[in-house]
């Protein structure tokens, strides 16, 4: 029931996701609604096979404060899609909903992995060459550097299981690639990956994200979060302006209709939904939070990646992990201290 | 002698910068190359009367540490330059090159002005309306949130003085537009804004710094230099995936070749270095930060800019601000603190 534009959007994405019938699909929420759209896609492949729908009478809204609306609201489509998962009536959860509280929940129903101290979200982003995985893109905005190091294990694992990168090269996102730059909480991390079994290459800066060098980026969620978005606002601004100069002038309106599908291709590979949602790592059970703008074409990839996820036991697999790369915390700070001025 | 291409391309954005005859450039460095170079460009107007060298026979290289480099190089061109400076031989020291041997230098030499805790590097983002200044971008990467405060009110000022906007309109960098939203540094950052004279809007997301929506985003330097090297980041993949694009049909090429002239023009808006540089505030004089990548446009705009702050006095009401804006720090601590997990 969740996101920006009501469940049309979602609904389409599911009918696009079983198509294959190679996944089933229960749309959780309002049941006379989730009926009525369903409907009008009762001919498509899939649909009457693999796709069923459970009801909760109840939506949290997108600006609605996470904790509070999940208390008040035991019914919300959030709240009960979680619920099936705990009861493993479902194997994964994939929300465009509100994120605090889809995180919420998933953390509340499934509960963290043992050893994972913060559970995260991932973001895979577009770059020149394979997709990056960046984590945490918002779960977590004040860190520790255990908690980074943590991360840099649970997104190199989801990296080489789903991207079939044997050791992914995992970077630590910085403001210059010697060791010695950064703020206190990232050399702090930097010593405890360089220590760790990773493949890590280091510190990487904000303009080497996109060249598909590393794999892996591991930022608090604050910074990840301000990545996400800016990337985001950047990619809309530069195909709003360059719509905008192909209006200029004749020839170059003429070029544009003649370059079309080049266009159509770049916003493709710029819009981040097209890669399948931000998976939730760290938890006992799989989760997927949408844009809240999501298409159904993003959905249906979100929808495929989770049973991806399920199929190849990721959750195990960082678990292990996880068991694995138990480090001691550096100290009990927080990763900063008082700076003079 | 600074930048990653040597002399020649600040000795010709020199030579751009003097040809209206308004301003005078000093080039500071090797004696023998720059004259060398700046012989080429002999017969352009105002290079005879307006140009003119001191010679400075060190250079701290791009990659050495700014204290030590300073410290064992007191003849290089930046600690030269910020000498004159010092002794009002000249007005603003422009550099290309290593940006924290730059900014030490300019602090040694300058000092901060009155009231101002930390002088910061400020930086201009083309947006899809007017420029948008974000400070800090890379000075301070761990800071309490009455730097951010000083921050602010010192972009303020930059950005009225600067792009006659009467009252910028000034955003805080978050991860959600409402008050609560952000780590700890943000919120406590929030409740000083709130209180100031600024024409504070609130928190700012990622995806709305490129709207044009605020005139100054405010955020520490760690946050803020990864924003400003992922923008270019990304802005440079966008323009490589759409060459790529633009050159995969016959349709598509020729479509490219008609409307040139537009991505000629999203090249030169995406590229922040056609704005001028990186102004640092706070400091008891001007000087601008230019990356090492500079073209001979890009360092005549910053020459330009620093003229326009010298004739308006920038300093001085910047100075007059923040003796206006003193707040009480509201607690000692660092504004974060230990989080559970």
């Amino acid at each position: 029931m969740g996101g920006d534009s009501g469940p049309a959007e979602l609904v389409a994405g599911a009918v696009l996701a079983v198509a294959a019938r190679d996944l089933r699909v229960t749309l959780v929420g309002d049941e006379t609604i989730l009926a009525s759209e369903l409907r009008q896609h009762g001919s498509q492949p899939g649909v009457a096979q693999c796709i069923d729908i459970v009801h909760a009478p109840e939506v949290v809204a997108m600006d609605e404060s996470p904790i509070e609306a999940l208390r008040k609201k035991k019914n919300s489509s959030i709240a009960v899609s979680f619920s099936l998962l705990k009861k493993k009536e479902v194997d994964a959860v994939v929300s465009a909903g509100n994120s605090g509280a889809t995180m919420a929940a998933a953390v509340r129903n499934l509960g963290r992995l043992p050893n994972v101290s913060r559970p995260g979200i991932a973001s895979v982003f577009p770059t020149l060459r394979q997709p990056m995985v960046m984590m945490d893109v918002g779960a977590n905005v004040d860190c520790r550097p255990l908690h980074l190091y943590q991360f840099a294990v649970m997104a190199s694992t989801f990296s080489r299981m789903m991207f079939n990168i044997d050791r992914p090269r995992v970077g630590l996102l910085s403001i210059g690639e010697e060791a010695g730059k950064g703020n206190i909480l990232v050399k702090k991390t930097h010593a405890l990956l360089s220590d760790s079994d990773l493949n890590y290459v280091g510190n990487v800066e904000g303009r080497d994200c996109f060249k598909g060098d590393v794999h892996v980026v591991v930022c608090d969620g604050f910074v990840g979060n301000i990545c996400l978005k800016l990337s985001e606002g950047l990619a809309g601004a530069v195909l709003t302006m360059l719509k905008h100069e192909l209006s200029q002038t004749l020839s170059a309106r003429i070029g544009a209709i003649l370059s079309r599908k080049a266009f159509v291709n770049l916003r493709k590979v710029l819009d981040y939904a097209e890669y399948g949602g931000a998976p939730l790592l760290g938890l006992n059970g799989i989760g997927i939070v949408c844009h809240g703008k999501s298409s159904p074409m993003a959905i249906a990839n979100a929808l495929k990646v989770s049973a991806r996820m399920v199929r190849s036991g990721v959750c195990a697999t960082i678990a292990e992990m996880m068991e694995k790369s138990v480090v001691e915390e550096p100290d009990s700070d927080h990763g900063t201290e008082e700076a003079d001025g």
